[in-house]
Order: structure tokens, then sequence, then C-alpha cells
């Protein structure tokens, strides 16, 4: 990092500066040969769950009541049961396919149809099904079996009014009473009302409901379990002494039935509690395989994990969808005369058009092509558990680390997705004018149903700072849930070691950048751009380290205000090292397609926007750290603009490689959006779901002869 | 521009990094000091406003059929229309106080309760009854006075489904036939249908339809004229030949009947043409008072530029609202405990969540502030219109400049204030978690609404393209539509004179910074801030020229080729403008609140934050150009985390000058959102909207009692 880099006053070399310009007709054979390389190793899975959602009642029901629309998302939920596309990822104790990392593609795909229907299938199958499936027991097959074949609708209730992000404090109750072998679920005051829980104020009959446990002589709290309890009877009353009640409507996910949850000293049977980690036995004694309750309660959360990646593939889903929608709505509509007077422009051959669209393309490659490493890596952790070479209760050391540094990625990719999710639609909405923002385009409902997306299953503010929070502690177990005073202790006698430690995605093993003296190098050679992206991640971790460290002096409460005063440090450095990944493992995959092959030479052109967009994002901190020299930013931002036009004509193939199921294509806008003359005389009113109240003087010509009046 | 800043290995003086702390506890009564420099000239009308819009009814209805709420809102906008805010805005001719900027505050205020409500009033008033009024002469009396009383429901029919942003390509024909003394206005093709026409799918009767006009003899189009065209009969049954259509859900602003118009040659009588500038005798001849058809066509179109304040007003009137609601929250709900072990933090309190809203607060400042010197602006120029000093026809040069200047001011403006209000509005619902999403707090309603005002009025893009196309030809009234090739010439021949020829704000002549030599200035000194922003306006504009009039020498195809590659240029440089000139605003306002004053200090912070967060979005730039040393932005970065933390306690304070109308504030969240150990003794359910379905177990107590269980 010496930056022999800030001396350049020399230019550098031509052929570095611009890229090669793609040809500009574009050879749609390429979208098959991408295909392959962003669907991975998941590619035939994947194919089939396409073809599965490949229909209409799948869509998203905007229109009606609330209870219409409620409705009519679960019959849409029990026709994706009928595919059986969710339950394979359930264990094979409970008979599933043991591939739990197939629920993640699954929310993606489904997330790229219909984000309520996602969420919705989420909580039935993932969060409800997931917990009784991974936190329960042989006891618990029926639960498990009624979740997968949706004889038991259920929800998860994890958050309460009080206590959203800060899962350790909740405040509901479960104590067990010896004299019936009951737990008691209580809700002890209004903050500690089970909140937002989807699946509940209409539909649900279960719920797996975290609680503090208490047994009979110990004062203190086991830490938060989890129980099934029953919320309805069959009938759809709730059970005494619960108490059900209905967000209503919200900002989007409107067919996802919202509500809280109350319980009024409810009894359960002991059998009730998802015992795999943690039991009571029939006199109250409390035994747990974990010893550290901290362990215990994030090996509980452990569905988390599978949640947060699956939301994050689903954020990524609805990506996908509105930037191929937008794209190929840019390469049909026309609006201002550009060098030909007598013809407009495609919106595609505006340069602030292909901009705002394909910068958001490139980054949207780089999240799925990270997502696939994530889940192939979650995959191989939890068949490596199933199989018993890795122990949940007691893994390695290695094993160990590897379980936290899942948990960060798993955190940081649904950051990263779900933000990206959040500015990529409203680019693809708003570059679709008026035509974007009616309902039957799409693009507002995704981008309203995907909104809470950023907020839920953990804040992308909470997450990233754990994340951040980890890179410091380099995934140490014993620190697991690091107090500020644990950060700033083990930042002072570990600072040296931290930075060196990281492990990268755990395949090959990243190495460290000492000095940074690839100056010469091309803005568009790979592992350039490597070492410029794990240079900030580095460099962003370290000041971060010794920031923390310079409270080491201070007491418990001055030292937890320097921890808090660095939140947005850590969020920077979760970002770095999230982003420095995500190039990782787009060079990596782009290594798959044959040297020298158009397929190659686009993708690799698509990996250099994502790298350089990046770079630009921090072009400040670039600079501010001498990093980068100002000649060098500048070329960056040229070659942005060099990228964005070389790729505008084959933008279009770009998103035909993510394999949209047709049916979401199919929007009214494409049939009526150009302005080519030809198109002016098309038919009437061809493909607008827009309804004709009425039409007079009909009897004047049919109205296609109108239009050529 | 030397920059003998960029040498600065010198450590700037340690007082000028770091701002003052404000005292840690606010003082309550600074809001109202505040407010006064916030509401500016307008404190009065705006109050009478606020008090009128304070109740219940004015609130967004969200639930419901597209039916009941469309219902709805026209009762809310009866409602408004009996308060006669709206009406004011009307010349004294048709019966108003010829007070047009009035209707810009009042779109404001309204989007501070309900977006759709703003939107279907602006439509009636501002679109509608603005086009017979400004447009049309004594003969239209009747439609001004029907738009006023609400006896003519009616709409803007200017976009078509084939050109939105590109209104000079309209293709609806106005076509004049003596023998009748009628005008045909009719549809050619389906590209030419008038679409996304707001109060038009349900409620209109009339509409302001824009069509070319011909007349006999004459083979060209005179361009683009306003017609009154009756649609519907009063029983709502569409006239003989419209054809209109529905586009039924949107993404927002449900309420608001946006649907499609088709003329299959409908006569109208020649008096429904709005002949204030335009007309055409019995026999078919066509006068004008306004000799360039280019002239003429913008001239018409000046309704859009009080049309684009509006919008922007009402986009900055959401956020305020938003931001409003957010920081209440913050400052009351607790999450993570930090330093102290017994009690969680306020969202406030944490360094993250107070950056994510101080720093969108302190540019919602800005926004307002200039917000307030435009309508001021646009007040003395429509009311020097109205006096004759100012004639609309035959302006002096200064004149026409000026008013070239307003409209690039509108149209920045619009694009500023509402691109705000998408990432302001979303970090406000994100900082509130889940609660952010139920509609009943209103967040997402706000972001929902006003999704579209980034692209309705002109999309923004296109606008700040304008903006900077009308920067490069320094508002030269003969350049009032430049083509590629008038840019370049223009360029090429006026290099030199191009940027020192800026007027700024209309109000003092800001200076042109010639060379920058302030290195030793205090990053929080105002003239200092000004300079800086200032210089990027320049140089930003300066190599705008530059790279255009590069293209001088090529072909017109080429050249057109290079203007467009120049589009994210040319965007740049209008962002570099208007936010020069709302930090010029803000130091501007300042001023009138006493030297040392604590509302001083206060004040100054905000704008410090507006400043150097608007330095910091630019960090890239500045250094890449050597305006800001490395170290200077360094500085930048760390003041804005000392101002948000010195503003943090007073934020509620900052957010109560806005005066909110307090129904938008009593969202149900408020009541049961903290974590405080006393709020979750209170009574259940206080607060919240959530409907209980059923509550089982009531007899074994009183709720209230329960929670103390």
């Amino acid at each position: 990092m010496t930056s022999a880099e800030a001396k350049e006053g020399r230019k550098a070399k031509p052929e570095s500066r611009s890229p090669q310009a793609l040809p500009e007709t574009p050879d749609a054979a390429i979208a098959g040969k991408l295909k392959k390389v962003l669907d991975g190793p998941f590619e035939e899975t994947k194919d089939e769950i396409r073809a599965n959602l490949n229909r209409e009642e799948a869509l998203p029901q905007v229109e009606g009541t609330l209870e219409e629309i409620r409705a009519g998302l679960l019959e849409k939920v029990k026709m994706i049961g009928e595919t059986g596309m969710m339950q394979t990822a359930f264990s094979k104790r409970n008979g599933g396919s043991g591939e739990a990392h197939l629920g993640i593609n699954g929310l993606d795909l489904l997330a790229q149809v219909n984000d309520s229907l996602a969420i919705k299938s989420g909580v039935q199958w993932g969060l409800w099904g997931g917990a009784v499936d991974v936190l329960g027991t042989d006891r618990h097959k029926e639960y498990a079996q009624g979740a997968m074949n949706l004889t038991k609708l259920g929800s998860y209730g994890m958050t309460e009014r009080g206590h959203g992000s800060n899962v350790q404090a909740l405040q509901t109750t479960a104590t067990y009473d010896p004299e019936t072998k009951e737990f008691v679920i209580n809700t002890p005051s209004p903050m500690a009302t089970k909140t937002y829980i989807g699946n509940t104020a209409r539909d649900g009959r279960w719920s797996a409901v975290f609680a503090q446990l208490y047994t009979p002589g110990v004062e203190e709290s086991h830490g938060v379990h989890c129980f099934v309890v029953r919320i309805r009877e069959e009938d759809g009353t709730p059970c005494e002494g619960v108490t059900i009640g209905d967000h209503g409507h919200k900002g989007g996910l409107l067919g996802v039935d919202n509500g809280t949850l109350t319980f009024d000293n409810v009894r359960i049977p002991r059998e009730a509690l998802l015992n795999q980690f943690a039991d009571v036995d029939e006199e109250g004694n409390y035994t747990s395989p974990i010893e550290s309750s901290n362990r215990r309660f994030f090996t509980m959360l452990g569905t988390l994990i599978r949640g947060r990646l699956a939301v994050g593939a689903a954020g990524a889903g609805a990506t996908k969808s509105s930037l191929a929608i937008a794209l190929k709505y840019a390469h049909q509509r026309r609006q201002f005369n550009t060098g030909d007077e007598n013809k407009e422009a495609k919106l595609i051959e505006h340069r602030v058009h292909r901009r705002r669209l394909i910068i958001p393309l490139a980054r949207t490659y780089a999240i799925q092509l990270l997502q696939n490493k994530l889940v192939q890596r979650y995959a191989d952790q939890t068949s490596a558990q199933a199989s018993g070479e890795w122990s949940v209760t007691d893994p390695t050391p290695k094993q160990a680390d590897a379980a936290r540094e899942m948990e960060s990625l798993a955190a940081a990719f649904k950051a990263v997705a779900t933000e990206h999710a959040m500015d990529a639609i409203q680019e693809a909405r708003e570059s679709c004018g008026g035509a974007g923002f009616m309902s039957e385009n799409m693009l507002t409902t995704f981008r309203a149903d995907t909104d809470v997306f950023v907020t839920f299953e953990g804040d992308n503010m909470v997450l990233l700072q754990l994340a951040g929070k980890n890179l410091i502690t380099a995934f140490a177990k014993e620190l697991e849930n690091p107090s500020p005073m644990d950060l700033v202790k083990f930042a002072a006698t570990n600072v040296t070691d931290i930075v060196r430690s990281r492990v990268g995605l755990g395949t090959a093993g990243q190495s460290v950048v000492d000095t940074f003296t690839s100056e010469e190098a091309s803005l568009f050679d790979a592992e350039y751009q490597l070492k410029v992206l794990a240079l900030r991640e580095q460099l962003v971790l370290r000041s971060l380290v010794r920031r923390i460290q310079s409270a080491r002096k201070l007491d418990r409460a001055e030292a937890a205000k320097v921890v808090d005063g660095a939140q947005d440090h850590l969020v920077n450095a979760a970002w770095a090292w999230i982003e420095s990944l995500m190039a990782q493992a787009f060079i990596e995959a782009e290594q798959e397609l044959p040297e020298g092959s158009t397929e190659r030479a686009v993708i690799e052109q698509v990996r250099n926007l994502f790298v350089l967009d990046t770079i630009i994002r921090n072009a400040g901190w670039y600079q501010e750290q001498n990093v980068l020299s100002s000649g060098r930013v500048k070329a960056a931002r040229a070659a942005i603009n060099d990228l964005v036009d070389s790729l505008g004509p084959w933008s279009e193939v770009l998103v035909d490689a993510f394999a949209i199921p047709e049916v979401v294509l199919d929007r009214p806008m494409f049939k009526d959006g150009g302005t080519d003359d030809s198109q002016g005389k098309e038919a009437w009113n061809v493909g607008s779901n827009i309804s004709i109240t009425k039409r007079y003087g009909e009897d004047k010509g049919d109205p296609a002869e109108h239009a050529d009046a």
C-alpha cells in the first residue's frame, strides 16, 4: 500500500484505458452460454422450477380487498406445494431430500415471479417448517410433515414489538411446570407481543414461538428457545389464551397476512419444545449438548442463516426480473431524435439510459455469482452435518470458525443483495417512465414487495455491523456475540493478526496484498482489480481495528461509546469485504467460459463494469488513502462509459441469460410501448390491459383502419 | 483552481476540523424560530393552510377497492375545494387572487398529509384549471370558474403513449374546418393515445387536450396547441367519438384515476382553442403574437413550470413528513445496549441511525430554502407579467433570459427535490424497521405515492439534461430548444463567455471564482463552502463545453453522437449548478437569525452538514480535479460524523420546525413502539390500529392488569 500509484504522472498505456468494444450486433446464442455460468451447479434443478413457475396464476394479484388478495395468495401457495419444489429442502428424516440449499434457489425463482408468493412460501416451508425440521427431533415429525404438505399452516414467532433486531432480549416466557409436565407460554407485557408475524393474521394454525426458557429452581432464563404452539383451532378460531391481531394493510406483500400474537399463560406439552439442541426432562431438569448459552442461542438461530441467504436471493430474483423488463423495454421504446432526424432513438441508445440500467445489471451478475458460491458452501456444510462429519453441537475449531464465517457471509450477502434490489428495481421502474408506474408492468410491485427485505430477517444496518464485528474477531468462536469491551480487548491484543487471518470464501485462501505495486497494470486486469478491492477491504479493517483498539484504556461505558461511534466504520468494513468476495466469485466463474470466446469477452466486460463501478463508488476513499491516483480514477470513470457503450447492444442478451419465466416478460408495455412508425400502424390496444369503459363511434370503422386514417 | 490545496501536507488548524458541539439538551423553543426561516415569506398563508389540513379525513386511504379509494379521494378533493386554498392561484380575471405561487406552497402542504390528494388537486386546479386560466382568454371564463368550483372536473391531456418526455412530437391532431367553424380532434394512431391522464378514468368531464394544429392550405402543423374538449356527458358516459380507457391499479396514487383518451374525429367549436398566444379566425387564418413557433411552444408550456415547481415542492412535503415521523420514532424507540447495560439506547443514540436520518434532513432544509427563493422569484415574475411590466409575448431580452432561467430552475429543482424524496423517505421507512412497513405509519404510502414524481411532469433525467443544455447556451433565448448541432456551434463560439455569464439565483450576481486560494479557510466557513460548490459547478460546465465543442468539425450525425455521449456530463452540470444554488439560498436564509444565537448555531450546523455531505458525495471528483486535497476530504468526512453527533439531540427540534399538521404525526407506532420499562407496563394496545380478530380468555382479567402479571 506504499502506493507508487500516487506518483503516477505518466499516462497509462492507451490500451489499458479503453476496453475492446464488442461487436455492434449481438449474438443471441450467447445468452444460453451465460445462463450456464449464472445458474452454476444448479442449472438442472432451477430449470425444473422455472418450468413449474411459468404460469399466469403464479403472478401477483394487486387488486381487490385485502381478504381477496390473501385468499388468492393461499391458493397460489397450495399450487407451489403441489410442485414439491419447496419440500425438497427438508431433511431426509422428515421425508425431504436433505438439500436445504434448494430452498434458497427456490426463493430466488419464486421472487422472479411473485414476491408475496415467495415470502408466504418462505414463511411456511422455510421458517415454520425449517424451525421444526432443524430444531426439532423425531417427536416433531408430524409438524414437519404437516408443514410440508400444508395440513399444518404455521408461522415463525420470533420478533416482538419491543425487540426485533435484538433477538436475545425477547421477553416472551416459557416456564416449565413439572406438575402438569407442560410449558406455560406467556406474554408478560405489551412490548413482548409477537409482531409482524407472517402467515398469522388469517391462515396460521401453528407457530414456532421463541421464548425465554425457565425451569423450576433456576432464577435465570436458559435463553431463547423455540416451541411449537397451536394458535388456532382447525375452524380458525384462536385457541384459548391466544390473542391474534391483524396488521392490516402494509407497504407491500399485501397477500402475506402479518399479525400479532399474545399468550395468556397458554399451556403446551413438554414435548412441544423443539429439542434438537436442548431439552427439559419431566422433572424440569434442563440439559443441552452445547455448554455455552451464547453458542446455543446462535445454533438455534441457524434457520436464520438459510433465511438470510434466501431473502438475499429473493431480492436478487426480483432484481433480475425488473432489469429484464426494463432492458427489454429499452431495446424497443424510442424517444428523442439523436443523429437520425427521421427516427427517434431507442432508449438503450441514450448514454444516460445505458448507465442507469447496465451498471446495476453488472452488479446483479456479481451478486448471482457470489450467491452460487454461498449456496454451494451452505450445501456442503449442511451435507457434512447430515453425514456426521461435522457435528453441529461439537464442531472442530475449524468447523466452528467456518460456521461463524457462514453467518457473516449470509448477513452481508443479504444486505448487499437487498440494498441493490432497492436501487436497481427503482432504476428499472424509472427508466420505463409512466409505463413503469402501471401495476400491469409489475415493476412497482417488485419494488414494494421487496422493500421490507432490507429490514426483515435482520435489519441490513445491524447485519452489516454484525459482519463487521466478526471481521475484527476473525470469526473466533469464543467471540460469538462480542460486547463492545470484548471487541476492544480483542482488537488491542490481536491487531497485527486480524488482517492477515482472513480466509476469503473458503475456497483458495486469498492472498494478502502487502504492497500495492501494480500501477502499471491494466484497469481491466482481473488480478489487479481483485487487489484493488482486497486492499480496500484490508485497509478499512485495519483502520477500524486501530480505532477500536484506541478504547483499550477507557472504562466500559466510554469504550462502548467508541465502538458505537465506529458503527459506520463497521458497516464500511463489511461492505468492502463482501464486495471483494463478489469480485472473487465473478472472476472464478467467468473462467468456466473458453478464453478468446465471445461469451468470455462479454462476461469479462460485465465484470469490468462491476469492479470499476465499485471502485468509483469509493473514488473518494481510494484517493484519500493514496491507493489510486486521480489519473487512474479518471480512467476508471471513462472506462465505465466505454463499457456501457460496448455492452449496450448486448444488454438484452445479458438479461436473456437470466432465463426469467416467460410469463413475467409478457408485459403490456412491450406490445404498445414503442414509437416506431411500424408500431404506430399496429392494431389498437393489442397489448394493454387498459380497460375500455366505453367506445363511441365504433360504427365509423374498425379501429385498425382508423389507425391508418 | 490552481489548487495550492493539493500541496496541503500541513495539518489544518484543529479548530477548523471539528464543529463546536451544540448543548446536549435541546431547547424546544428553537423550533419556532427555525420555522420562521423555513416558511420564509409565506409563513402566514402556510399556517392558514396547515390549520385547514389538520384533519383526519384528509389522510390517505389505503384499503378498499380501487373504486372505493377513488370515490373517497374525490370527496377529499371537494373538502379541499371548500377551503379555497387552491383557487387563490387563479388569475384575478377569473376570480382568483392572481397569486399563482400559492399553488406551489399548497402542493407542498397537501403532500405532507396525502399525496394522492395533492396530485388530484394539482391536476384539477393546477393543470386543467391552470391551462384554461393561463392559456385561455375571457371567452374561457366558464371553464376556469368551473375548474375552480369543481362543477367542471377536468384533466391535462398532454402525454401520449408514444411521446411523454418529447412533447413537441405529439401526434394528436386538431384540424380546422372553416365550413362548420370547428376543430376536429383526432388520434391518428394507437401511439397518439393520450395516456396516464389523471382525473380521467372516472371523474373528468373535460380535458385540456394538446394537439398539432392544422389550418386549411397550410401543410405543416402550426405546432402543439391546447384545446378544451368535452370528454364525458354529465351522467358520465363518454362523448361521441371519445374513447376512455382505465389504467387501473398503479404503484401509488391509487385514488388518482389515470386513464387514456382517444379521439375519433371529435368536433369542437373554434372557440375551444385556448387562444392567449395564438388564434385561428373563422376563415381559418392562423395568427400569433409570438413569431417563433419554438418560442410559442415553450410559452404555452408555461404551466409546466409551475407544475414542476409544485411537484418538487410536493416531493419535499412528503419528505418532511417522513423525516419527522422517523426522527420522532428515533427519539423514542430503544434497541440494543451500548454503554448502559441496564437500558437499551434510543435509536437516535446510535451513530448509523443519526447518519441515515440527519444527513437527509440537512438536505431537506437546503431544498426548502431554495424552494422559498424560487417560489418568490416565480411570484415576482407572474406579478410583473400581470401588471404588464413584463410582456409574456414580447419580453425584453433580459426578461426572456430570466424566463428561460426560470424554466431551468424549475426543472432542476423538481429533479433534485423528487430524487431526494425517494432517498430520504426510503431511509425514513427503513429506520423504523417493521413498523415503518405498516401502512398505518404512513411511510410506505409516502414512498409509493411520490415514486412517480421523478418521472412525471418531465422525467428527471430529461429535465436535468435540459437544464444542462441551458447552462451551455447561458439561457440565450434564441436557443430555446437547441439541436445537438446548435449546442456544438454555440459551445464552439462562446466557450470563454459561457462560464462567466452565469447569473445565479437572480439575486446578487454570484461572483466567479477564478482561482481557488482558500486552502487555509475553515471547512465550516460559509464563504469557503460556497466557493467549493461554485467551483465544481463552473469546472464541470467548462469541461462539458470543451467536450461538446470538440464536435465542431464533425458532421451532423457524428456531432449528435458526441452530445448524446455527454448526457451524463449534462446531468452532472445541472446537479452541480442546483446544489450550488441550494447552498447560496441556505446561507442567505440563515442570516435572518441573530448571530451568536443558539438557533443560528443550530442552523449553521445543518448547513455545514448539507454542504459537507454534498462535497463528500463528490469526494472522488474533488480529488481527481485537484480542487481538494485528500486531507481536506478526510476532514470533511470526519466533520460529518461530528455534526450528526452534535445535531442528534436537536434533530427532533429540527423536524418540529417543519410544523407538520399534527394529524400526520399521530402514528400508532409512537404509542407502542418504545422499549422503555415504563412503556412495557402501559395498557395493552393503546395506540396500534391492529385489529384484534378474537381475544380468548378475557375473563381471566383485564388486559391492563395482565400487563403487570
